[in-house]
């Protein structure tokens, strides 16, 4: 591959990914509203705010592939969610589509899917029960990656990330942990299997008590790993257990489930 | 009921609701942005933009129950789909959650599920496949349905109208056809229902071809009367039949699906 | 056919039965815990108490298929259901099995899935949800059933009843009506099929808000031709509207799941 | 439509069709291996044997849509189900593909499935269950409709007849039979619709106890109007009751998968 | 945890479980119908026999959570069972509800599921098809337990329990195996998920060919790490092949299929 | 057990498996076409062609089991595909059936179901969809196994072979590949199984990306040990990524869907 942009490539998810990503292209555009410091030797630093359309025109010019990891990444005002996950998530789609980018990786959430409850183990082929804006946003993300698809060809992998940490932070994490190895293994598959059209993927560890099937992603190749249990000893030291009803257990998107509505 | 407020008052199917469900309620409050001529006795007529919060809020309060028919009925640009469709909606579910209304049955369409194959008979646990911009509106607006009914028991009936006119106009309506008494119906059905939590309902008539199953929404109790079948051979003496690739009749979305991008 | 018993036969749809199946057998065998009058031309009268295992024995002998409407019908006390729907249907069971039986039809009921949610429609693979201890007691009677059938070879056909009454009497019974005759048309489709093994079917009208979904009961040809819809007005001129929550309409069982404990 | 090619015409289905397809087309084209008679005025009439490859191509050049109702049409020996349903209906393909034949609609059978239990209402997507050689036959001409669509773009419809006669003859025909106006009716949805693909849909009247679901072939709309039901007292008159194990009725082909090994 | 109240605690697993229960809560309190020895540090002895619901009512209380291995544990006469398993269990659940008891964990069986054949792989959502008296008590046992999660919110594990034993005993439990560390492990897993409602598990290592799917017990967290297979040879060495229609292989159930009914 | 046949047993995977098959029978007989050199000490060596049939009646005399891996084993031309697997293979079934052979493992194919795309995982129960002569008839092969269960109680299990080699040869592979080892331990467990009746199972590794579901084979008890993983980077440094529409990675079938009809 000659040329994969990053966005997010400072956040979390894309610091790591900026290291791991390298090897694989022969540049590595990495882009965000704020300073990245130096650029590596095969690396090229664009800031850029997506929410500006033309900006976004001339960001995914030449390039082979986008992984996404930009844009709000935790529940905030309708607004700002607005700007940066719609808007900016429109134009970024609208870059591709034009300047001819064969695929799109990028970080959706379990908040899509949060609702649901915890004692029902789901697959990519359920309908859609956001818990909160921000998973709201990430369902019209993954529907407008369909609709890229059907109508103009450009391919997306979805990722579904569940709780991805250095380890398991909390109980809840037990089942939903990303270990950083998997989370850059599983973006590795999906930036080389071989065809994806829009695929939606659960971005989870072999833990044991994990929920969500991957059966529909069987084309990415993607086998975890880590498994959240070694951690349960240290977890449960110190931390209290869950109430049964509380959602922050009882619901797929944990916390986000639980929460009041963001603005009130 | 006491109240039920009917936006997009002006629009075809607004005006077709504006008669039949006044007698569902002691007063029908009717919305626009625009004149909607004087009101009748039991009517209220408030003009509202319903991208203005403040008015949204105002708009909703002291009502029951909400039929939400405005918004861009059609495709049309991001911008303008952005405003009324996702800000104006998020207003409204704001202004429910906080006034207390009990339901909103809203005009959502089956271009939140166009890129499905005609070849395929689908239901509503099937996940999104929009076919335009507007039809991811509407994906946006069943999730946001189904987060107000997870997180605050807002309930909603969105309803996947096909294709409603006085009769089929095209060779795709002999499957996709609602007629008007069969959209009344429908709509009694979602007001009248006692419990409706989010359901997803197809607006369709019973035509032979139709290709849509509402098990899903059985508890509504709508059976349709009407059946495209009878106009079958007017409507094919004055068009022509399609190519079998076109997507006007190979999608479940026609022109929408076929169609290019609106801002090209 | 030779001989067909009918339990529970003073019973409400023992009654009703006793008159139309009569034409289908040579001779009607009735029984009952108490006095039934005359017995008329081709019918023979035995009181009997299926708690009873000798007299079930002799009652179930040169019998070629069992009609059982007895046992208890509605909620009751653990310690009378006990005796009555475990140990008088055991004994039933064992005495059709010794004496060579074919088939069983029998009442079971709705309130087998009565904690299904009525946003849910369902068919006859669904686990069971019983509500209450009436309901309990119908699940062990479909797996006793199924058992026969498996090992014995002796077929029933669990019949769950809905609302078997001359019209709807309420708002739920506008979903769950079941007519005297649709009943009575179901029974004999029963009897007539020619290989039923271990059936469930669901007993209920053509309604329009009707809930079962009986294509796993297709071999039996049962097509109801009545629909509670024509009461809807009556029936709502004379009741109240149910509230949202209440498990009298929110549950498939109504007022079996709303109810507390029967001995409470 | 210019000319439909309709082979086994003078076979009882083809004797039907050939009167009531002609207005479909400009010309129709007839073919048998035997005398057909006087060509009427738009009929063309050609003798050929299926299993003369350099032949068939020749019969099916400047053909639009194809009707097959040739082959062996019920169970015979290896040898010569091969020779037609084999050979013949292998040339038959060849020659649409290498003219450009648009769409094959033909008769497969019920035989294709005829193993599975009567106690199972089925639909189009399950496994094949012969019961016949002739039943074998049906699965490959299947397989091979679908591969000519898969691969060429030939599109076909596999018509998986019940019992087409006049009437019901026997206490299975209540189940399995196939009006001649509903067979028309569905020949004319099956060169009418618009994309077909692979089809295969069930050959049967909307009878009481009919077991084939249609589902899957909405799209083609097909809806029947004739039930076996109003002649189940006249055939119950004059035939017996089967016995319950009997496969004749406890398997969907009936008295196919009843028999033994045809050449034995 | 407080308090955990064992039955059946000197049956075969009562008695694995009471050494390895013992350290997840403050008290054990073991209960049977017989003398169970010394009571160690922290346990209670209570004799009861549970057809008794006044003492039941007493053992019952102060508990957190039940493991109910008591009962009959194999095929029996209807009477034996009939008072344990049946008025028992009931004594049992009225005892939970009444005393606030939050969770049982109980010994269901393979025999609630006994004559679904070994060719066909089974999940928690097929229904009951028992093999005995013993397997028509257990799917009432689940019956109860849904119904008081439904209806009052006591959680419940039904544990379908495959072949507890030391080590595989014969060729059936090549499949069917649970070892006693996964037992022990499966245990621990249902007292220790935060959420269960009513939830069914199959109670089975990790064998090459086992037949119960668990996907509907993920949230558990059980994952087995016992493989019946390192038996294999030793197990063939010492045992005949069965026939393949013998229902001791042919059927999940194994002997209790096979075996006719018990008080024949 | 007594004797195996062995067909096809000069063949590549016919050669691996006379080395392996022999400990687990007292005889194994050998056939093909063509020399197979001497026979060992326990082995019978038979030539025969299996398109005649009475040669094929002597073949399969005194066999307890079959292995066929005989036949056209690629594409080839319908005539040559037609003798070997059509007449053969109905020849070796009608030999199975009179001379009273328990059971039948033979090589079906991917390519039965090859042109399913890529982006979905599979099991046995989806309808064919071939993608060559060979593949329908695999197809075939397949009808004819389960008829000759239904019908005459001679059980199968139709392999459905992947890519059966040393290693993955290309990249493909590293989906498809069965490595030796594993193909003989799937053979193995075919053989050794109580019951099959028809049983189809996919011959695949444990290949990290590999998209068949064997749940429906579970009783076989079969659990690949080999990866393909292990050879990626060999794989990709000698061959080139396919592109995304290219049929040889789009469709499960690989080369097979990509290529044109094998006459032209």
């Amino acid at each position: 591959m000659n040329r994969i942009l990053l966005t997010g490539a400072s956040g979390g998810l894309g610091t790591l990914l900026r290291k791991e990503i390298a090897p694989h292209c022969n540049t590595l555009r990495l882009t965000n509203r704020h300073d990245m410091g130096e650029a590596a030797d095969n690396e090229e630093i664009v800031l850029c705010d997506l929410a500006d359309a033309d900006a976004v025109m001339d960001l995914t010019r030449d390039v082979d592939m986008v992984i996404h990891m930009g844009g709000v990444g935790r529940e905030n005002t309708f607004e700002a969610i607005l700007q940066s996950n719609y808007v900016g998530f429109y134009n970024l789609y609208e870059g591709c589509r034009k300047n001819g980018v064969k695929r799109v990786v990028w970080g959706s959430s379990n908040h899509a899917i949060g609702f649901y409850p915890r004692t029902q183990r789901i697959d990519a082929s359920v309908t859609p029960r956001p818990d909160s804006n921000y998973g709201i946003s990430k369902v019209y993300g993954e529907a407008m990656a369909q609709y890229y698809w059907d109508k103009f060809g450009v391919e997306s992998v979805s990722i579904r990330i569940g709780s991805c940490f250095p380890k398991p932070a909390d109980r809840r994490m037990l089942t939903t942990w990303l270990s950083y190895p998997d989370f850059v293994h599983l973006t590795e598959c999906c930036l080389a299997a071989p065809r994806v059209e829009h695929t939606i993927v659960y971005g989870v560890s072999d833990n044991d008590s994990q929920l969500w099937d991957n059966h529909m992603a069987a084309h990415l190749g993607y086998r975890p790993k880590d498994n959240a249990e070694i951690y349960r000893e240290e977890v449960e030291a110190k931390t209290e257990p869950y109430d049964r009803d509380d959602l922050t257990i009882a619901a797929h998107g944990g916390g986000f489930a639980a929460a009041g509505h963001f603005e009130d």
